[in-house]
Formats: structure tokens, sequence, C-alpha cells
């Protein structure tokens, strides 16, 4: 947990932009697995944890801009749960941790959310992701599942303070990159061909553990990369094989790390292998050299797509100009993702609160195939934190639908790509920061190129 | 997943035991951790996946025993899931593997329930865990939450039938075990003092992932022990201590393992552990040797407990006849948890059904301290698989309790006590099935006495 004063300015900062009203942060319960007391890793809504800090079930906050009180809502511990679970301070106590001194028991919600209604006053709410939140939305304001309302006011605000890092934010970050950065180093060093894919994700996800982390999102750890989300685990690794490893840890407040690589399963990559690898780097540098403020992240797509364009071309894969590939969509065939996303409480930060205001600033998105899939578009600003992650992909089932579609048949040799369409594919990934005047990457370096890549093996 | 005639088998005698009606088995959903598509590790309800099988997420089930119809609720995958997560099977392929040849897309689900509610047909369903389970049954049946009415013959025939587990069960369970064993061994063997009680996490865990298993609990690793359910990892373990591991592995198809060790940091025990230990160990063997079919399993919770007692009393701890001092209860100060729990395709096997069916058979249960959280009472029987697992535990804020009440002063030297205050906890816990004349452990030993222990230090 940060210190006292951090929360308290974050909370003034908001009830400033938002103005009026009452905002409800609805805290995460735990949630069972296959029976309710087999819980996940509990996890605290980012918000909540952003303005309030208690990683604890069973908490929901308000945020009463008109009458200046700041209320947490939870019951406190009775002695069967001592003795099951071990002392804890009390709430009163954990909540004065962030600056809070009024808390009330859970059950109240309902009575003080009712009277605020009752004398018309606003209540702001964030969009829903859990079950949970639609059913307390439903209990305690009467709002039914699908008919939820939230408050782009209390979007703005929030996606505006959260986009910005601190400085403390970003050495809590850098620590999540450094783990991040140790677990793919573990991976490249261990894998052997003959592993079980989920071998490798042992290893990997150890380091996290092993460093008190847990994990920011769902391993990826493939020999299928083609496939973008692939958390199936059980391939033997082959010679010949490259795996494609994307993972990162979440430090114990709750920030994320992510990065991508792309391991030769022997001792060093194919020449097809490189050709392909370097395409990815080529892109990837591209793109890193043009991060700096002021510059739309669509641009840096772009270039990094034109890229990907320009280097399958010289393979014969690709024809025509590059640019006018991009510009119609044919590099989505190869590279039908985005360039890179924001991070920080979240892996793809707040993407609960809506793409369209975290990575769009509320401008329209693209609905073009792979375009459409870009998270981050908006002018780069300083503080910003996000990945670079270009890739490049032969996905047989896109290559035959497009094929038997005659799809941009100006820009893909689909003969030449046929000899492709077993490669897998290749991504490497790594976190930057948006400084005054470029950017800078967060956390030790991942190999990147094969030459990088075949030293650790 | 099991042949095809397992679960074809299963639903027929599922179909037999109720009798008439119509089954509703609603599945689990992904769940989100902190925004909707950064999700959890899958798990599908255990009770689904017992009579159909399949892992994956969105899917709901209904038997009309009625009309003889068994059908999946689901739908097939577009070309953007393809290519973010790869060729799949279709729903109806899905099916066929369990010996269903109807499936139809989710949204008919409600017209078909409907139709069975207004000619006055029985929908059985079971109780909800999840809060989705709740919005399914208000948004299929308009069944509000808190009003749910779960079926008991749907629930007492699944109980029946998955409480007696089959060879091929007992395969799977044992395989887990196998992981769960050397988990624990792991975790024996790189114990070091100075170490932190992730880093043992860690290593226990990797043992799990790299034999392709999930765990089938939140990893209990502690040196404050007489915490029962601890899941805090962040102490370093000192000279001196002892770390209570309690974790299992779960196998790809749902099964588990659930074992308990405790470890002394240094190479050796001290004389005090070892003769508290020594208690732990006999109450352990006094079990085992009493299972078999036909004996109460609450009688050999009782055993356990004047075992204990005994103990504790040879000690100067506990005072007066073990037998009256476990009828009152004051065991519990010590052993404030039960002997052990059905184990299955859930470590508390089908706790989301009602531990008084599964463990009670439909009995009552005690409400006295202690007695209160044995799971399972109800006479033995063969193909039962359950866990042993007495403790002998000093929990310093149940002591101040009791001690300030007076409670049990005929029973318990407080005066000896306080001097035990900063023991913590040991809990020996093995997996065991109960057999035609017996019971045989599942799984490969783990160290259970001071002398196991220390060998592998």
């Amino acid at each position: 947990m940060f210190k006292k004063e951090t929360y308290v300015n974050r909370r003034k900062a908001l009830k400033e932009k938002v103005g009026s009203g009452l905002l409800l942060f609805l805290g995460n319960d735990e949630c069972g697995a296959n029976y309710e007391d087999n819980t996940y890793p509990y996890r605290q809504d980012s918000s909540f944890l952003y303005y309030f800090g208690l990683p604890f079930a069973g908490l929901n906050a308000i945020i009463d801009i008109d009458n200046d009180r700041e209320i947490i809502f939870g019951d406190e511990l009775t002695i069967d749960h001592i003795v099951w679970m071990g002392t804890q301070p009390t709430l009163h106590e954990k909540a004065e941790l962030i600056g809070i001194n009024e808390t009330l028991p859970s059950r109240d919600i309902t009575a003080y959310l009712d009277k605020a209604v009752k004398s018309g006053r606003k209540i702001h709410y964030l969009p829903t992701y859990r079950p949970e939140h639609k059913l307390k939305l439903w209990e305690y304001l009467g709002i039914k599942p699908g008919t939820e309302m939230p408050s782009v006011d209390m979007i703005r605000a929030i996606v505006d303070m959260r986009n910005h890092k601190t400085d403390e934010e970003i050495v809590e970050i850098e620590r999540a990159c450094n783990v991040t950065a140790d677990m793919h180093i573990e991976a490249t060093k261990v894998l052997r061909p003959g592993m079980k894919e989920y071998e490798v994700v042992a290893a990997l996800e150890a380091v996290a553990a092993a460093n008190g982390c847990g994990l920011s999102f769902p391993t990826i750890a493939t020999v299928c990369g083609q496939t973008l989300h692939n958390h199936y685990h059980g391939h033997t690794v082959k010679p010949g094989d490259m795996l494609l490893v994307d993972a990162g840890a979440e430090t114990e407040m709750g920030y994320a790390g992510d990065m991508s690589s792309t391991i030769c399963a022997d001792k060093k990559f194919t020449t097809r292998q490189k050709e392909i690898y370097d395409i990815q780097v080529a892109s990837h540098l591209a793109a890193v050299a043009a991060l700096k403020p002021g510059v739309p992240f669509k641009d840096v797509y772009e270039l990094s797509a034109r890229v990907i364009c320009q280097g399958l071309k010289d393979l014969g894969i690709m024809k025509g100009d590059p640019a006018e590939a991009v510009a119609a969509g044919a590099h989505a065939m190869f590279f039908p993702c985005g360039l890179g996303h924001m991070m920080g409480l979240d892996v793809h930060d707040m993407e609960n609160l809506g793409e369209v205001w975290v990575g769009y600033d509320g401008q329209p998105k693209s609905t073009q195939f792979g375009r459409k899939s870009l998270r981050l578009a908006r002018p780069l600003e300083p503080g910003f934190v996000l990945t670079i992650e270009p890739g490049v992909y032969f996905i047989p089932e896109l290559i035959d639908y497009w094929k038997a579609e005659k799809r941009f048949e100006d820009f893909i040799d689909y003969g030449k790509l046929e000899s492709y369409r077993d490669f897998t594919g290749i991504r490497n990934e790594e976190d930057y920061l948006i400084t005054a005047d470029g950017a800078r990457r967060l956390g030790k370096k991942i190999p990147l190129t094969t030459d990088e890549v075949e030293a650790l093996r």
C-alpha cells in the first residue's frame, strides 16, 4: 500500500474532477471456483485499489461529494473468522491507513443510497464486469442487470488520473517488469526439445511466485504462437519449434508487467525463422523509436504495420506498396492484433472502463479487421505506460478464409504464403514509459533479437 | 475425459433415481479477475463435469426425464474466436464425445424451460454458489436471488452417486494424490531457515504445474499453523519454526488431492515440538486404523479427539478424563476443526450441495464449537474417498477468549497452556479410499512422523 496521503490526494482530485453527486465504488468479492469457499486468488477491483488501497473482499465505498463524506462499508470479523483466518486489524484501523475515518456495516449502504436517490442526487457508478456487481447494483439501487447506466463523468475522471502514472507508481510497475523479465529469461534458459509446454510454464510462473508476485494475466506458452490467446499447455515442444511466451507478474499492490518472447526449441533458429523474426524486430524497434509525447499511438501502429509489410514483401509473401497495403488492411493477415495497450493496475489498463475512453479519448474506433483490435490510438502523453508488441503470424484458418474470398490479392501472394502456413507466429513485447521527450523501457532487458535469444540457449 | 459410456451411464442412473421432471445443470462461466477478459483459470462446475464432462465455459445442460431428451445449450465459435483461440471442435462434436446428440443455441434455454414450467413440470436445479448462477436462474426462470429452492431429490441422487467413487475415478484421484505427495516431498526438501513462505509455495506449486495439474485449493504454507486457513505467504521462516503446508493438485479432469505436512525449519524438531507432533501422529494413526465400512466417521473423529486429549493430559496441558473432555467439547481448544472430509471432483467434495447431505445423509449436525466443523459424520461405505487430518493447534486468541470465560477449567490447565501459546500448530493429512473391508491410502507416502520428516531434511 502507498502512504495515506496518496489515497487522500487521489480522492480529492477525483472529487474536484467530477464536481457533484455521489461516487459508488463496488469492491470485488471472493469468487468460488467450484464451491463458495474454494476461492480463486482474491483480486480487488483496480479502481477501488487506486482510490482506497484495501485489498480485501466484502467492501464497498462511497465518496459523497455533496456532503464531503468518504465511507467504507464492510463488516468486522467474528471469533470464528479469527480462528480460521488469524487476527486482523479492524475495518476502522484498515480504513485509517488510507485516510478514511468513517466505516459503516455493509447492510447500511442500501439506506445511504436510497436516501441520496430520493433527494434527487446523481449516483455515479462504473461499468460492471463481474456478475456480483450486477447483483449489487440491483440490490442497492434497484438497477436490473442489462439496464446499467455507468457514469461517463466518473469514467473519464478516473481514466484521466489512472492513465498518468506517478513516480511512486512507476517504481511499483518497474518492479513488476523486472520480475516479468526474469520469468522470460528463465523460460528462455530452461526450454529444451521434448519438454511439455506446461513444464516451461511451471518454471516461469515459479519465478513470479518466488518473488512474492502473482500473475497479471493467464500465461501463454505455446508452440502454436499463431493462436493469439492460446492457453493450452499440453503440447510437447519438438526440435524446430518456436515457443511463444506471453506472461507477466503482478505485484502485491496489483501493478502489472507484461512481456512476450519467442524462443527457438533448438540452440539456434532456422534461416526461415530468422527471416521472419528479423521483420518482427524491425517493426518493434521502429515503433519504440517513434514513441514520444504528442505522437498518436495510431500512427506508431501504422508505422509498425508498414515495416512488417515491407519485410514480407522482401520475402515475396506480400506485394505492392506497403503503405497502401496497410491502409487497405491487408497487413491484418499477418498482424491481426494491436501494437500495444496501456498497462498499470490492470495489464490492459482499465479495460473494464472502456477502451474508447482509455485508449481513444472518446474518439471512434475503426471497425476494420485487425485495426479494430488496436486498444490504444490516442496521442501519447508523459506518464503513459504501454506495451510494444508487434507480431508476425501465419494463421491457417485465416489464410484459407481470405484466400477463398480472394481478399487482397493485390497485396498477398497466396502461392508463396502457402509455404508458410505451418510457420506459427512470432511476437516480442516490452513495456515503456512515455517521458517528457521520448520513452524509457521499464524493467530489465529480455532477449529481443535472434542473437540475444541464442546467447541464452 | 472418461469414455462416452461413463457419462451416458451416469445420466441414465441419475434419471432413474430422480424419476421425473427436468434436471437443469448450470455450467460455470469464465470469471474476470479485474476486468471481464482477464480471467481466472477456468473451472467447470463439478456436477456438470460428472454428468457432461465438458470443461468449457458458456454451457448449460438439461436432462428432460419426462421426454427422454438430453440437451447441451451453447454457442458455436466465430472466425474472430478462432483467430484468437485456435480451431476447436464444434459444440456438436464435443457433445458427441459424451454421448449427447442434441445441442441448441444458448438463447433457446429460456423458451425450453418456460414451456416446461407452463405445463406444470418440476424443474430440478442445484444450490447456487456463483453470482452468475443466481443471474441465470433469474433470467431463465424468473427466480429472484435469495428465493432459490434447490431440488432435494436432485441433490440426494447426485450425492449418492458422486459419494461412491468408481474404479476409473480412483485411478484419476490417485494420480492427483501422487502429484500432491510430490508437492509435499518437494516442500520438505527445499525448506531452509531464511526463506520466505512464498518461496516454498513457488517450489511446491511448480511441481503441480510441471505435472500438468492445477491446484485443488489455495495453498497454505505458513509458520503460523495455528491459523487454520492462513493464505498469507509473506513471513520469513526462522530457525526453530515449523512450516505447516496444506496443498493439493487437481488433475486436468478436475479430480483433487489434498495433503498436509508440518516441516521443521531446522534439520531436526525440538523436543517440545516432537512431544506435540507425536500426539498428532498417534491421533492420525488411530483414526486410520479405525476406517472400515459401517463405522460412523463421527466415531472416528471422537476417537481421534480422545487420543489428542490423552496426549495433552500426559503433558499436563489437559486434565481429567479424556472421554469426558471430548464429550464436553474441551478438545476443541486444540482441535477446533473436523477430522476430514469427502474428496473427489471437489477437494471438499460437493460442499456446494450441502454438507448435511454429503457428510450427514440428512441427519442434523452438532452446533457445538469444534464439533460443528466436522464435515463428515455418516457411516462409511466402500467407495468413499476422504481425508484424515487431525491437528493440534495453540490459538492465542482462543486461549484468551476461553480463559477469560473460565471455560472448561476442569479439563484445561490454563497455567501450563500459557507456556505453549506461541507453539503454533501441527497437522498431517493423508487421503484414503474405503474398501470392502478397511481402507487404502491413496497416492505415495509423504513423511508423517518426525523421523520421516527429518530423514528428508
